[in-house]
């Protein structure tokens, strides 16, 4: 057996910013070599950011990349850091490309680097493009044929990055056969409800095969509507879990493995490899120390607590709302408050996210407005100390009911796009973000107005059905004092219970609820889940026990609203299908699930 | 030799009416037998319209076009036509179908089909799936394997679909290996400028390396952002032009071809050939009616003008139009109109696509419109006879300041903002589809108005620069009286002259004109088309003779806007980037094109 202390580099980078990126590595490189790090590996396109979509078509992007990572390599020995190896993620491209039709322009790689002496020592990429859910892959990259395998300390270790570890033949399935003792795989992997255990068990049955330890380094961080959620893990050779990193943190993850020295018999060089996916992988080994370390004492072993199912969620909006305000340049985000528990539950997220000073709320009351509301929106503002101010919109119905006339629907829109307005001329007035306040319940049944309520530039509940708003809602008031890091400490419960308990309301016409529109949440919820994210038919919602006159009335709410939907701005996605890129319907659609036969 | 008359149907189904389109191919089919051809094809994916997205996805979905492919077979025998043999696009499934991370569920195929004597004869599918621009096919598909060759009246006919034709290997590869006469491809390929020319010369390549005649049936219609312009083209094995269908409009185009009889030593069965691809293709030999007919005589030869470029533009602008309204279920169109050139022209395209009596025009003056703005408007108003409507904004703007101050951008904002609630109000009043009349030009730089001008539904001129909304309005001017059977009748040039020579100016603060925020239009455009379209560099840029200081600025103002754009109604595409699905940059985004070395 020889020793390996290896530190996986769980950190935020932003799309684009190449410069800011380099930074994080060398930084986060000098904390893994104060730790003692015999190696430091960093995220999938660390140096780029992920995903970066059309970017990888842009040369000038491909190269900047190219050039930045031999940038950092050199920049890392300058600062006395040549002598540990650090493996990182990239946007490099094949070195004779074709240009074909249907072949990404300039054949971009999803790449990995080791880095070392200053040098680039080996680089691979990608073989498994996923092109699935948020995944365009095989639009802008080409495929990876190469399995590194580099020798360290007497440790042979292989590099692979995210999908290969999905997806069955390619890299991970010739792990074994190159021997390796350790497999390190580069993730920018995004956050779902419950993925953490099924990457697990995914990384623990890979280890298997592969018949070595797996260590798995994840970005952490929001991308527009994806959120990495870190939970970077490191499992042995038969599965169990050796370390695990916490979740929507950033975080160093150092872990001493004892794992089988490596074959002295097994040189240098190239050898092809079957792929078991019609491919062929090429196994590229290189030495860096051929020889174990003398034994050394290990330090303890970290193992962070998975979170529970809604603190993850939570987790989520809170990180992804952050990074989306941030990362676009804004420090304040303004927030239409009114009374309801949407736009308190999407206060309190960013409250938490950017702090409460960094919040502003406005209310803008109409004549429908309960008095309830005023006063409920007035009791979470005391209770947050977040910036509120109350503009009456009576004036302005007036103004336009004076020169335009409106009934039914079009009247209790007129209030709604008003208020956009107000919100939309304060954030360009004071350069705050103009946070949306929608449900996914909301969005997928269309109860909401274009222009008016759907207005914004961040939506951070757009992925929750209306009763998980509730749940999240009173799970975040039982944790006031609680000490997760991604949590504003409040002293008391940041949302008024009567806002959480009250009966649901747009409040655009006379004693208006909710339930005269659609059914109750507890029967429209899953109806929608199963409907939306299981994709279910007409016949199998029947089949699974949903009432089939709302089945056919809510299939018909849902295909109507195609349109408003792509219209909604960005939210942190939290299930399977947010209704953003995961789930891609045509707006010119009469398909009608048929009735059973 | 032997002798065939076939029958291209260059028709215009609907996404997801798997009812209508099979109406569709029952009446274009009887019009070819009524022709007298021995043969009818339809575009790709006829059935279900193209494309599908995600609907491929859903099992009811798919199983749906399975059952209506089936039934349309027994009911074209039914109705007196199963004798003729029919070709036509659905999505079928493969039969075994693996469930498997990374393929699209249930692995459906982008599937044709010969009906004959009420039965489906031989199913196959695309074997090549386009994955870049508008294409997502790797999402929804799985890979056909197979080319079926059926032999009618002595001809052997082989099918194939689309992307077939533009990638090397695959089905097109071994249709010389198969010795089929004739070459039919199904096609739903979307217009954009210049391709007629290049879908001509690749038809000439391919027919030349098949060595035998070629059938290109395209569709025609809008869906969404594509228009599919028709221009279905027939083509000898030498590559001449045999025959060809008029552009944007729904068309049988029918020929009489002499090409090789077939080799009768080729027996019916299936036998394996090297695709040269990597991949295997079964030829699938099939036989209708072995012996060649006697001699007939032909019929003389249709060979439809091409439009020239404007023309072109101009088409697939009224088309998308038509179609987006008239599939989605409206009549009439509301347009703000300023009194500039962008809302005149699609003042006008949208009376040419749905007559001026389904056309609403409301003009929204505030304290900055100048006069002729409001006499130009109503001089286009009289020449067109659309209905129209003046809805003074200022004291609704008075309302809004009254309340809230706002300054510089945050108040010619709150104008544009004011004009989008009255049309999104009348259209909610009145079931008017709002378009929307912002260019390309302004899109690119973000020189709009979030839930102002950029509201509404579908927006004509989306993918025209500035420079083309003047060059198409000179031209729309100069064909009054034309007979292209997509404009309307007008006497005289629709457009009032002052409209297209007047500066450009929003009007939303004293004195505004476009060139105090952007460089004259006819440096900008070309810029732009270069960063855009071209996906060219900041130093490609300089060296392609921009100047350097407007390069860096401008390169700024396109990435900044992307936020906007992503929330911009969708719009015809007629170039190869149209700020819809075929451009995909992530909104935070901090990439910024390094300067030079």
């Amino acid at each position: 057996m020889a020793q390996l202390r290896i530190a996986l580099a769980q950190v935020n980078p932003t799309v684009g910013d190449l410069g800011g990126n380099a930074d994080l590595i060398v930084a986060w490189s000098r904390r893994a070599a104060e730790a003692g790090a015999h190696l430091v590996a960093f995220p999938e396109m660390m140096l780029t950011g992920y995903p970066i979509e059309d970017l990888a078509l842009r040369a000038s992007f491909v190269q900047a990349s190219q050039r930045a990572l031999e940038q950092v390599a050199r920049r890392l020995a300058d600062e006395g850091l040549g002598d540990l190896p650090v493996v990182t993620g990239y946007v490099d491209r094949r070195a004779v490309s074709l240009v074909r039709t249907g072949q990404p322009a300039g054949s971009p790689l999803d790449a990995a680097a080791w880095l070392h002496g200053g040098e680039v020592l080996v680089r691979s990429a990608k073989h498994h493009l996923p092109n699935y859910g948020v995944f365009d892959e095989s639009r802008v990259f080409v495929r990876g044929d190469r399995l590194p395998v580099v020798r360290l300390h007497g440790v042979d270790v292989a590099t692979a990055v995210c999908e290969d570890l999905w997806q069955d033949g390619g890299p991970v399935s010739v792990t074994d056969t190159a021997g390796a003792g350790l497999l390190l795989v580069l993730n920018a992997s995004p956050y779902e409800r419950n993925k953490d255990d099924v990457r697990l068990e995914l990384c623990a049955r890979r280890a298997r095969e592969a018949g070595c330890a797996l260590a798995y380094v994840n970005m952490v961080g929001g991308q527009d509507e994806l959120v990495f959620d870190g939970d970077s893990v490191i499992v042995g050779a038969d599965g169990d879990l050796l370390a695990r990193a916490p979740q929507f943190t950033e975080h160093l993850l150092v872990a001493d493995l004892a794992v089988p020295a490596a074959d002295p018999a097994a040189r240098p060089g190239r050898v092809p490899a079957d792929a078991l996916d019609g491919t062929t992988i090429t196994i590229d080994r290189r030495v860096l120390s051929p020889d174990p370390l003398p034994a050394y004492p290990v330090r303890p072993q970290e193992l962070a607590e998975p979170l529970d199912d809604l603190a993850e969620v939570y987790g989520a909006l809170v990180l992804g709302t952050r990074d989306y305000v941030r990362k676009n340049g804004f420090r304040s985000v303004l927030v239409g408050l009114s009374g309801g528990i949407d736009s308190a539950l999407v206060t309190t997220i960013a409250a938490d996210a950017l702090g409460p000073d960094n919040v502003h709320v406005v209310m803008l009351p109409s004549r429908y407005s309960s008095e309830h509301s005023v006063s409920d929106a007035e009791e979470l503002v005391k209770r947050q100390g977040v910036h509120a101010r109350i503009v009456p919109i009576r004036g302005m119905v007036d103004a336009f009911e004076a020169e335009v006339e409106l009934h039914g629907l079009a009247a209790e829109n007129l209030q709604a796009r008003i208020r956009a307005t107000v919100w939309m001329g304060l954030s360009n007035e004071h350069g705050h973000l103009v946070l949306t306040g929608g449900n996914k319940s909301e969005l997928a049944t269309g109860y909401s107005t274009l222009y008016g309520d759907s207005a914004g530039g961040f939506a951070p509940i757009k992925d929750l059905v209306k009763t998980l708003v509730w749940d999240l809602s009173r799970w975040r008031n039982g944790r006031a004092g609680s000490d997760l890091p991604f949590l504003h400490p409040f002293t008391g419960p940041p949302i008024p219970e009567a806002i959480i308990a009250k009966e649901p309301s747009a409040e655009l016409s006379p004693g208006q609820r909710d339930s005269d529109s659609l059914p109750p949440y507890e029967v429209l919820d899953p109806l929608l889940t199963d409907y939306v994210e299981r994709d279910l038919g007409r016949d199998a919602l029947i089949a699974a026990g949903h009432d089939p006159a709302l089945v056919e009335r809510v299939i018909r709410l849902v295909d109507l609203a195609e349109y408003k939907r792509r219209q909604y701005p960005p939210g942190p996605k939290v299930t399977s299908k947010n209704f953003g890129r995961d789930r891609r319907v045509p707006i010119t659609n009469r398909w009608r699930e048929p009735a059973a036969d």
